[in-house]
């Protein structure tokens, strides 16, 4: 698959009057901790609270017409589950969801709203997958992947397509790593559209499959998936990695503490509601901020859907 | 005190640079709720995190110059401490603070960060005053009330200024009343500024000392303390009442129960961080949403300081 300027333009153009152009925050606060120019790409206020609504419609958008009475499915416990069923929703296509049974109450409550379609399945890759295929086929439903797919990628960039066109003098952009959907689409943005803005990674240090995966050049997987960044847990996709490894320049890892300790930052001092996976790329930069004095940085905060109830600093 | 056109100009001349020019966001998710068009003024992002800082600066601006060296006095446990001690501190003026030994810690630290001048004195008004006037006596200092003080009425009233400048077709402004400055503002910049906008009043019921006031004519006091919304805990000031009398078209009243549900809404839909007190007039509003069909409606999010670790839905 080629991602081309053209094919980037024509994404936007389809799924943009149905998604937020999310705002660019500033904060005096956060230029003087760091020593350089941050910009914040706010995706918590993004329709389901994610980036991952951009996904979600542009890969609906893209269904084989056969597909659009049967409807589609993916397995997902979080984001992109919310905004797969809101898009479904929007555009009228029916919309099935494998989530696994430990699935916070208020994750599948955010699903209902928009479809009664749920499977739960065992907590585990295996069982997901399985529970998928099964109704994959006795439904004849349209498989789309939370992350490793083009279409989601393709929806993903336009993110980063906002950012560089509102501030076309960033040095670097920050993304989030977990199946590796998101930083493949700020790759190909800034590979397309952009001469001097660099692509790093941010990946908490419990789950550093994308950090072992560059350097040994083929897919790592994770052990556990003991991370607060509950966002990032997934492994690497094969559409997303040979994206990353061909612009993503560095992957930066991140301590549990340095992302709570960034989350305490957003929330407390920057009033901005976003979710672990969010601060990765936060405290990634204050973990490594001689090394990008005075420039300008663009940090891609991927969504706000936290948990209140269970948030202990 | 006339508060006059020239005057209110005069006050945002003379802090515009230091303060913050606030966001307004829309939320079509609010629209749709409350039927109706409505413009959240975000002083969550304000210096300091809350609207106090514009009044804190312009008093502090305005000190007598013989008490430049000795400094300005305040009694607060809250967001008017930690905005007069920032104040105090840009401008190079000493600043001390009486606060009741039971103020939390997180509210202790932020205003330690500015002033080391902190008096503690016991959890109640008398004790406040005592440990004021003993304070501001020895040390010959100058007192600047949190609220009732018309340096800080007109610091407030910059914030509805920039509303109804970038917003001229509002037809209310719903602003929370505690002691009454910030509604006091309000009221003098719409006053001042605007011919056919209203401003109304929302107190959570269980201090409900405003309603009753506007009701009897006289300042009535509170005999509980007992609401979340911790800003709106204190009593109406006398330099504020008539202004309220003059301006206020009604207090609206909302149960705890009210303002937990706005405050959920705003953190985990809107994805701000807002305190109790933001959440008060959000509340009043869905409470009463038949009244303001079709109207466009600013919304003050006073402040965003909040207590996570209490935080109980």
């Amino acid at each position: 698959m080629n991602f081309t300027q053209k094919s980037l333009t024509n994404v936007r153009n389809n799924i943009g009057k149905y998604i937020i152009k999310t705002p660019v925050f500033r904060f005096d606060f956060i230029d003087n901790l760091c020593g350089c120019n941050v910009f914040f790409k706010c995706e918590n206020f993004q329709h389901t609270g994610s980036f991952k609504y951009r996904a979600a419609l542009n890969a609906i958008k893209n269904i084989p017409s056969e597909y659009k009475s049967r409807g589609v499915i993916t397995h997902s416990s979080g984001n992109f589950a919310h905004a797969l069923s809101k898009a479904s929703n929007e555009l009228n296509i029916p919309c099935h969801i494998v989530m696994p049974n430990n699935t916070p109450e208020f994750k599948k409550s955010s699903v209902k709203l928009y479809t009664d379609n749920i499977f739960e399945c065992e907590a585990n890759l295996k069982s997901r997958e399985l529970m998928t295929k099964k109704n994959l086929k006795d439904k004849n439903l349209y498989f789309i992947h939370p992350s490793n797919n083009t279409d989601v990628i393709l929806g993903n960039s336009t993110c980063t397509l906002e950012l560089i066109e509102d501030y076309q003098n960033l040095d670097y952009i920050f993304s989030p790593i977990g199946g590796g959907g998101l930083i493949a689409g700020t790759s190909i943005a800034i590979g397309n559209f952009s001469k001097n803005c660099k692509v790093i990674g941010a990946e908490p240090s419990n789950v550093d499959d994308a950090y072992r995966s560059l350097i040994s050049g083929k897919i790592e997987t994770n052990t556990s998936t003991n991370t607060i960044a509950d966002g990032l847990r997934t492994n690497l996709g094969t559409i997303n990695f040979p994206i990353i490894q061909k612009y993503v320049k560095e992957i930066l890892l991140v301590s549990e503490e340095e992302i709570l300790a960034s989350l305490n930052i957003i929330l407390n001092k920057l009033k901005l509601v976003v979710e672990p996976s969010s601060a990765v790329v936060l405290a990634a930069l204050i973990k490594n901020k001689s090394k990008f004095k005075n420039q300008n940085i663009g940090l891609i905060m991927c969504g706000g859907n936290i948990d209140f109830e269970n948030l202990k600093f």
